[in-house]
Formats: structure tokens, sequence, C-alpha cells
């Protein structure tokens, strides 16, 4: 980004606890002289023409124009055939990278203390196809669909992260001594895209085998890369490895640039509304939006601030251990950063 | 079963390390004064009329009359199209439930001290289904088949063993919110089978929270019921939190009294034939087989003897943390064995 130059970024506050750690991120970034202007939208399902649901336009709009949001949790629509907005918002733009990172955080106590890894989950098809069929009474089929091109764009994504990344090795995880076809499908585009790194170690693993090697030493993995429902259940895995969603940064990534960081924690209602929530995960998302926009000082000086507070222990949100109210938990960042200039 | 009553058991030794594992829970039978005689036999996929695959006629008459078989390690079949032996003999004797106890070893060392759980796998369907296609060149489906009647069976299963084992609480595992129609007839035949057992607490939780509350505090969790796929990465999972496949035994159950006990690790073909392999994993599903069988004292035995050999790091295997052959192991555990007569 050029010097002065200010970035308008879509900013989808949430449900809950959503406002909350939504204004903690504001303030921080702020505090930092991010370069980044905010363009508040809600977001809930709206039935379209023809009904089928969508996101507002005004959000569509502000998204199809910054490209970039930052969004907090959304509360889970109850009502039947309702579609999770998470979905609804990876499916409008097209995401199909799901990025986490895990890296243990000094000071924050878990019974892992070494974990560095990165899970890249397909995040269009899969398991999360939709498509379910009643065979007859009490008989039902749901559809695992995997493409070679989703496959290919997925394992290309994951490699040119490990490559801009300065990490080592890329492992895909994958059950195809089971479904032979459909991950055998990935699986394969996986080999073909590695052919393309010899930079960049290429292993496979059984996703069993991952969880099991995970819990004993997550140490032994750095970027993995799988189907959709295998991310899912790997992604949150390592979350808790490393203090769970509350300390967890995510991004979905598209095509062109276009991208959402999100927290993937939920809404929190029974403390919504009365300063007690954790910003880390939002800020996080955040953090990892700056290094996507190329705002690489910023990052680090909002990361680092956040680990500082985080590992001296004196002002922490409950979650964390402490009894500091949000408010006091961003100021203290917000110190931090100002300290830094 | 009745005082002095001979019972036998089919026994399959399995490929690697099998024979010497085998060999070992046979000497520790014959120590404990087990009332068991082994039959053993070869398994192999055979190629049976029509091109099917099926398992040798000597194993499937032995199993079929004996019903109760204890199987050891076996290779993964690498001829294209050729099923793994361990599905195999699943189906043909219709062993509808995995059930794999993870509970804490004392004096093992691992991340976690406290668990103590059982994991109930629905073992005939659901991703296990077989059933894929190509739709058009890059494009694939696998079917995920659920059936009222396999959820109902699986779901009863989990309540009584429940009820038989003195747990206090059945959790469903499921992705009903991305796969609502066959994830969700799973949850329902859970939902209405609880019912029935208003002695059993009944809970409901996604899989991917599952695994992110497992490796953070696993002794929350009890019984945990699911479809195919899921116990499959669960099980593997609550296993590493104990110390790995080296300790973790496994049956497969089915009705009638029919059961396959199993060691789930692999064959270690390095270590093969060099008296260097441990049996735990082996001993402790031949402790669940007696269990089984009603022959509960001698279940105990063998298990405290082999726990104590443990606890006290004098005699352990490699793996274990030791340098003792697997001969040594088996001896220490057969004296502490006919110690306690
Ligand atoms: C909310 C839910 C639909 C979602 C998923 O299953 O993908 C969540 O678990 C996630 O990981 O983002
Ligand atoms: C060997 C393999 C086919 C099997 C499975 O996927 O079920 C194994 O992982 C297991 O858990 O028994």
């Amino acid at each position: 980004a050029l010097f002065g130059q200010i970035k308008t970024v879509t900013l989808i506050p949430g449900d809950g606890i959503g406002p909350e750690i939504s204004t903690a991120v504001m303030k921080i970034f702020e505090a930092a002289k991010a370069p980044i202007q905010w363009e508040e939208r809600n977001v809930t399902a709206i039935k379209g023409p023809g009904g089928r649901w969508m996101i507002p336009p005004e959000a569509k709009e502000s998204m199809d124009k910054n490209k970039i949001g930052l969004k907090g949790p959304l509360k889970t629509p109850i009502a039947a055939g309702h579609p999770s907005m998470n979905l609804l918002l990876r499916k409008t733009f097209d995401l199909y990278a799901n990025v986490r990172p895990c890296v243990s955080i000094e000071g924050y106590k878990t019974p892992y203390t070494d974990v560095d890894l990165v899970t890249i989950r397909e995040n269009t098809e899969g398991e999360y196809s939709g498509i379910e069929h009643l065979i007859v009474d009490g008989v039902v089929q749901s559809i695992k669909l995997i493409t070679g091109e989703a496959s290919r764009r997925i394992a290309e994504y994951a490699f040119e992260y490990a490559r801009n990344n300065q990490r080592a090795s890329v492992t895909a995880v994958h059950k195809a001594n089971i479904m032979r076809m459909s991950d055998g499908l990935f699986l394969r585009k996986c080999r073909e895209v590695a052919e393309n790194y010899k930079d960049v170690k290429f292993t496979e693993m059984y996703l069993d085998t991952v969880c099991l090697n995970m819990v004993q030493d997550p140490s032994q993995f750095d970027v993995l890369v799988m189907p959709n429902l295998y991310g899912d259940i790997l992604s949150d895995l390592c979350a808790g490895l490393i203090g769970g969603l509350g300390v967890t940064p995510s991004g979905n990534i598209g095509a062109n640039g276009v991208a959402i960081f999100e927290s993937v924690h939920g809404t929190a209602p029974d403390i919504a509304g009365k300063d007690l929530a954790n910003p880390t995960a939002l800020l996080l998302s955040a953090v990892m939006m700056l290094r996507h926009m190329g705002l690489h000082g910023y990052a680090n000086k909002i990361e680092t601030a956040c680990f500082d507070t985080i590992r001296e222990k004196k002002v922490l949100t409950k979650d964390l251990g402490g009894n500091s109210k949000c408010s006091e938990f961003t100021a203290d960042i917000c110190r931090r950063v100002q300290d830094m200039d």
C-alpha cells in the first residue's frame, strides 16, 4: 500500500459480543494509526427474488467495492431452511480458502507450547455441497462433491502460502483409503501441484492419523491442506491446542484479493453488552487482514502489543484468566501500540 | 460362563508383528488359566465366485462357529480395487458397533491424566458406503448413506453400554447443521432412543466442538456415539490422548454375541520378528473380549497385571519408554498374573 493511502474495509460487527469486540479492534487500529477506514454493514439473511437466501444488498455492495471485510460472530439462524450466515458469506464471495494459523501464545497456558501450524481448508464444496436426498423412508444420502478444479485451486493456495510465509512443508490430509474417488481426486491434485513447488516439502497423511499425531506432538506439522469438513474438524482441534476460539484468527480468501477475516467463536449472548468479552480472536483476524493488505508494519505492531499484554498477565479478560474488562484489555493494548512509536 | 467350561475363540494373528503379539497374549492367558482355547486362522482377501472379495472360508467358518475373534494387525492390501481387510471383516460379520474405551494409563506420561471415555462408532454405513461416482471428468461424488435403522441400532448399543458399564452420559456427535438430512436422521434416532434411557444423561454436540473441547478437557466426556467417519477420527484422536494405538483396545460388535476384538495399530514391518513389539493393545483388546464373554475375573486379573507392569516402569518395550523385549514385558505380566493366585 502506498504511504498515506487510506483503505476502506467493510466491517460486519455481528451479533452478541460482536459490536464490543469490533469497537475494541477499531480503537486499537486508531491507536496504531493503521490507514484503515471502516464501512459498517449489518448482515442478516434476507429472502431475495425467487425465494433464495441472500445477504443484504448494502453489505454485498460494500464488499464488492472494498473487497476486504472484517467480521464478528453472527448468530446462527434457527428458522428451518435458513442457511448459516457464515456459509452464505463464503458462498456469495466465493471465498474458497479458509486459513487458520495456530501458534502457541506465550504466557497462555495449555498442554502444548510449541504449536506453529496453519490449516488451509477448501471452503466451497465437499460435504458442504448441501445436496441431500431421502431415498426411501429412513434412508438418506448426503453427497460429498469434489472437483478437480477446486482441489487444484486450494492446493495451489496452500503451496503459495507456504512459499510466501517461509513454511517448509505442506501436508495433504485425506481419507483416500475410504473415499478413493473423491479424496483420491483431491489428493491427486495436491500431488500434481506439489510438482511445481519443489522448494516446499510435500507429504500426505490420513485424517485419523493426523488427529492422533496432532495431540501427541503438534510441532511436527506445518501447513495442512484438506477438503471442507476435515478442515472444519482439524481447525477446531488445533484451536483447542493453543487456547480455543477466543484467541484464534481466521481468514476466508477468494480470488482477486477478495477476503473476509473473522473471529470464529460464538456470539456469547450471556456476556454480551457487559464489557467482558475478549477481542483477541477478532483482533488477530484483523492482523491477518493487515498482512493480506501488505500492511506488515501495522500488523506486527498490533500483534506484538496484543501478545505482550497476554504474556504480562496483568490486564486479562476473564476467559484468559484475568479480571479485567474488555475496555481495559483494549486500553492496555492501545497504550503499548502507542509506546512503540 | 460355567466354571470349567472352555470356550474356543478364533485367533487371527495377522501380519508383521501380529504373530509375536498374539503369542504374548496366548502366554498371558495361559498364565492366568483363562478358559480359552484358540483356533488360529489366517485372513487374506481372496476372490470368491463372481469376483467378489471375501475372507478365506476357513476363517469365515471358524468365526461362524465360535462367534468371537481376536485379531492382530493386517497389512493394507496395495492392489487396486482390493478392499481393506478390516472393513471386509466388519462387513462379513455385520459388526455394527466399534467400541474403543480410552482411559489414561497410570505411569504412562501424556499431556492428559484424566481421560476416561468410550467412543462408539457406527461401523457399517455413512461415508464408508463405498458408493462413488464420476459425474463428468474432474467431478466426483461420494455418497454418505445414513439409515434410521443403523442409527437406532448404534444409539441403542451406546445407551445399553452406558447403562451396563455405570457410565452417566451419552453424547451424540454430529454435523447436523451442515448435513441436515443425514446427520439429522442420525441425531433424531439418538434422541428417540434417549427417551427410553432416562437414567442416562443425553447431550448432543457438533463434531468440531467435540474436537476442540476434547483437547482442552477430555474429562468432560463419557460415552460418545457417532456415525462411521466421525468415529474413525475421534477414536484416533482419543487414542492419542492416552498414548497412542499401542495401548488402545478396540472391539467390533455385531448381533447375537458375534464380535471381533483387535489392536488397531499397524503391522510395524520394521520391527517385525525382532521381539521388540508392544503387545498391550492386543492384550487389552483380549481383556475387552473376556468381559464380553462374561469372564470378568480373568479380565480384571490380566488388566491389573498389565497396568502394574506399565506403572512400575521396570520392564517396558521401547515404544513405552523402556529397553525390554516383547518377551520380557510378557513374562513380567505373566509373573504378576501368577502371583495373584
Ligand atoms: C458455523 C458452521 C456452519 C461452521 C462450519 O461448519 O463450517 C463453523 O464450524 C466454522 O468452522 O466456520
Ligand atoms: C484401516 C482403515 C480402513 C480403518 C478405517 O478407516 O476405519 C482404520 O482407520 C480404523 O479406524 O479401523
